[in-house]
């Protein structure tokens, strides 16, 4: 009914307008990593224009989250990614050297915590980073956590994904030094109400020095943890 | 304007009514302690008037539970009780022999937990328990928690207090192979919403052979810890 | 993108690393039953390859629960297991002797509770307990519950199941003086939220010796049941 | 800053404006009472001017809600009320003879119920009806509720005041064949969340005929249980 | 695993045990109408199993509420009922000559309304009372409302089912002198939240006579109604 | 079972009776648009018969919204519609000229809520006003936002659409004069909890000169805007 | 502990600098007013240097919003402000002639919610409107509303402040073509849940037209009236 | 009633048992940071004994936060302490010389934030950071926020504090490539919920970078904004 939406407008303003979609090109020297693309509720058609503009201007790396595992099958037709189906994590470009401080850690409460964790592992590759991971360690079997207390204590940061009561941020957080990404994750029933209690949780933990990323936003502790291994770089 | 309150209707049926209330004097035979009285939206006079109906029909021990000070200072002057302001309760009679199974432990994640602890460990040893008190053991510090697993580990039932993100509960949950009644508590601020936080974490604990009681419930866990501590008895 | 799974790192902490998992095997010891499995989250291949990893470390019993019927299906094919549908339990091993107190008795409200209530029930007897159900009870027919009555005070623990306004489990716990087990379930519609109306009913009944697991956990009911009517033992 | 109140604008339409107020005349023809004013937020000098505009043109009952002790003593120094501090209730004019179709039964869980209970009661004899009063027959000593059955059997309409998990309602309504009025109450503490526990409990009633109004509404359950014992006259 | 249901335990005590559902028989004559069964989370096994039971033991009129078309089918090659999709309402047996005091009303805010509108309806006539439908006539164009003004003062009783805000109740509620019941419904998006805006509305109705039922309770409004219309019968 | 349906009752009131809906005939008049077809949870046969009834009394434009694609097919097959499949909007009748005061923005905070604008946009479209759309200038890359001052500025009113933190209505509101409606989307996961965070966020913004509508509800916001831009006529 | 404030730093980016607050000094040229004071939380201290930076730079106009009547009376003592008590409003400065386009009608449900509506009123007037006030016209007295019908129709812009049910908005939204702002208040007690439940409702109105502020918030709605009955100018 | 509390038990643990309280000794070692006191809840003795204790052993710098003036001026009594009546803490000991990475910014949207964010400023100063106050930035001025885009861009970590919509999070994380922790306030009114508008608004901030605290915790923001300044030392 209606078509106002012009493309290509302001190349000068740092954005290439493609009318759905602004794509940034300064944030690579602006916020420290090139434009990530948020998969959920995109088009692929879309997600492609805006790859495709991305290489046009020499932008080598992007991350696509939340993209599924049929959309990843049409977009690499034409533009080459790599796809992780658990992560739920496309990949345009290479993963780097690892530039930062040190090692991030991350840690799941259980096996079912995994897809979370690794889109925040795998987030924090891309972004010049060590990662370790420290599955299923949650705090019914305490003995599982304590036996990984020197891996956690050298940690320069440390993203603990949890869901359920989401004690695993505090326990953590009691046992070590290092600044505390608190991730909480869906995985539960009833009561969990989709990850509110282990948000709950999190935001009301008792250990100092954490803080808390929104339910299921792997990608987001990655990308803090990132930052912050970075951090005076 | 109305006043159609009948008293003394019907001792054969198990209770006396006082139009405001019905006094159930067949409670320590079906249920295994005497009347416990709410004491919160009760005034003193009808406290006073219940104690006294009590009293009359043979009942030796009595207690009231969210008692304000000013109103046991009251009852004092009319029926001789106990009182301990920091768990709110008041007594009339004595405390029993302990003839539980074992003892019950009542830990408490921090100092701010204490008087709901004691609401709990007061109502067990009326109800003729041993109880071992532990508080201040939370997760933040597990060396605390880790230092007394012990006498953890001997109770027969674990009443375990905690507010904020309430994690206590699964950390205690899984060490031990006994039951454990979990309180939440109101303590915290923000996020806490009054309780809970610590409530949905305790309920989605990932430690099995846990169960949860209202927020602040201290008498209601002391009871039921109780209850199992006198199985089959 | 990444792999730093390490497998079998560490028997000697009571536990073998998958990667993916660490089975617990010191469980048993610990806390009275074998690793129970939770199979939602998890694939079919990780449920079997933890089964497979118990077997070989002598674990005769392991429970999974919350198993899909495909799952279990697809299991079936490589360790042998039995299935429950209606409770989507699956049992690797057999059912041991009753060894427990007493009797657990398993009441729900009504026929649609009665899921959750299998799983419970097969729980407590998967963990050695003499189990006798009572069906749809609920309230809206008290003559239905009061006929039971015998029965529910012969038991040493009950489980009280009932979805929409969940008041089973504070009319038993009038009539009994044995602990309640209170299992909420999401049976119900509109203004029941998924369970959340009975869950906090059964958190605020006013019938003392009561406590609560999550909603439709009937698996954590069962399990508590056990340990109580295992209690001193 | 601005006045631009209009007063006795328009009495033919049935109101009289007081500015702040449009005092309803045609109420009683319309609904078969007369206006009933809210004490709670209107200042005393406001609830003064609508009794006198309400006396001034013949209305001789009105019902006066959620009035303080405070407001009611000032305004009896200008108008003659009757006053019920523990209804918080005031009344103009006198209490009619009983013509409804029966009697209504209004009873409570508790004894920190009656407030409410007493509201609802007291708005019922005055809206003319025969009232009889049951309290402290909750469920936690269901021979308590069942001593009475007679009585609940033979009214005509039933309201049934309960805070905490409010299965007050659900256990009369599976008794009687009369319509039953459910009124949670905010007595309570910690899950109760200020009467949101009884509330939910009593939407979700399994007991058909039962139906709802807001918490410690008890006003509004008696003009309700008053209309319905008027049905057809 | 287990097998310890009894069958047809006490006809004596009013209802015939089939294990998973105790068939109560003695309803007719206690609530005034034969067993209603909710349809939801049952098999089909079950419905036809309880239907015959009622069947044997002379039950004539059983009505089945959310009942699929599909469980329907296969009920009727087995028992003869009736179903009407729109309200998923299956009947067996016949709809009596209305002996009501008068009419009920059932009038809706929308289109959309309808399906809840006709399980209240329906389940009206099935207990006897003469229905009137007055559908679409939402606040949102008041003179549709106002023409039906003859019709609604003319009810004995109304049922004023609506979604989105709920206001009907509220602007029926002001114009009439009979009782109201209201029926939030779930039509409606983003922030109705599943029914709770228009469940909280009618709840909060400044309308005096004015009841709550659960959201897209059709079949509870529709029975209170009955109710009401039948009451000092 | 029932079948009271009234067909063309009252013409003169202003409406046609269809018995499932009374079709507004003088809206138009009365609030300066025609019907506008709320589509989620009408069938199809009703959607068309409403069309046909407001074609057979000379009402040119008629709007339908949360139209499925499949219900637009059938649709077609009977009355000529348009249908744009984003905005899941059909139209009936033409798009007059703009004879709004000024033009109305439609800005998103990104891609994904672009569906929700579309239908602001093409419901002010189809009310006579001209609208430019700003899709993806959301908060997180500022300068996108601030390129776009001048259009912003320029604007008779704001339509700002946004979900997860619903930031931009406060941004823009900040830079503006003109009035702003900010309509919340559902687009988010986790803690965004269906756009209820995006609601909270734009009904607290600190920027004057802000309303809001339902969440998702770009018709509303639409409606609302172009009333704006005919203020006065 | 620590002294970093800088003041007076940067007159030429529109604002000055006291430390704890940036005087805006632009605002009026930006947002066609100047600074408006909100009073929560600021001590009488920070409101007069405010008041005393605007004065200095020749803002005459200046409001203070939730200003409580100790604090007015100290600030009286320095700078010359007028105070309304009710509406808990401050003004330093005069009010302008009304140069909108046409009225602004503000409209209650209750007498209580009377202040809300007067913060609305006020701060329309103060900037440049004529306002007409009509209250206690809500939905149970529907006769009351439609005698001012005229007056409504007349309005250019509505503002309808209610609580409860919030029906109010809902009721005028459809009688009438101009915009409509809906404020929910904090009237009512129970399931109103502090205007949750009036908010809720007025999110969800059926009556297109409508859009909503914060509860409680008759500052937004009498600002964004005033903008849109400056639209164009 | 009881009192079983043992002291001094076990100093080789690394803390001191005073009964109500486990002083930690070892945190210091551990954590980085020596005890921390949590004063709400705790009565003035049970502070001062921690203090005291505190000092025998050798911790010099202690911080007590949520401290009443009331209770700070009863300890000074005995223990010398530092006390800032606008962020309620508490100090005993020294500030040392800053040896962070490099500087704090800490900024606020509002003046009513300034009490949270001063919590948070002064806790990083305790442990040994540089710290930026930019206060009053929100978003609302967008030209405020952005004269401070040079101090914003030179942080190593910032820490933004806002109360209602929190959009202040959203907007400097766009703008910056450092960690942000961002702190919801319960700053505003109606559906700001106590900061739980806020709270989400952070938790779903489209600006990567960002993790949040506790409502109100500027404690916790400053304590994880110092363990980010020193991330690796």
């Amino acid at each position: 009914m209606a078509d106002d939406k012009e493309t290509n407008k302001s190349p000068e303003t740092g954005y290439v307008d493609l009318g759905f979609a602004k794509v940034d090109l300064a944030r690579q020297k602006r916020q420290g990593m090139s434009e990530v693309i948020y998969g959920a509720g995109k088009t692929t058609e879309e997600i492609i224009a805006i790859l495709e503009t991305m290489q046009a201007h020499g932008q080598e790396t992007v991350l696509i989250t939340r993209l599924s595992e049929e959309a990843a099958g049409k977009i690499r037709e034409v533009v080459p990614i790599r796809y992780d189906a658990r992560a739920r994590l496309g990949l345009m470009g290479g993963i780097p050297e690892p530039d930062g401080i040190g090692t991030i850690v991350v840690a799941t409460g259980g096996t079912s915590d995994i897809p979370v964790a690794e889109e925040a592992a795998m987030t924090a590759e891309v972004m010049g980073n060590r990662v370790r991971r420290l599955y299923d360690v949650g705090v019914a079997g305490l003995h599982r956590t304590l036996s990984h207390l020197d891996e956690l204590r050298e940690a320069t940061v440390i993203v603990a994904v949890a869901g359920m009561e989401g004690a695993l941020a505090s326990v953590i957080g009691g046992l070590v030094s290092c600044p505390v990404i608190a991730v909480p994750t869906s995985v539960g029933y009833g009561a969990s109400f989709g990850g509110l209690s282990a948000l709950l949780a999190m935001l009301n933990s008792c250990a100092s020095g954490t803080a808390v990323v929104n339910i299921d936003n792997g990608f987001g502790a990655g990308f803090m943890a990132s930052r912050i291994n970075h951090v005076g770089k």
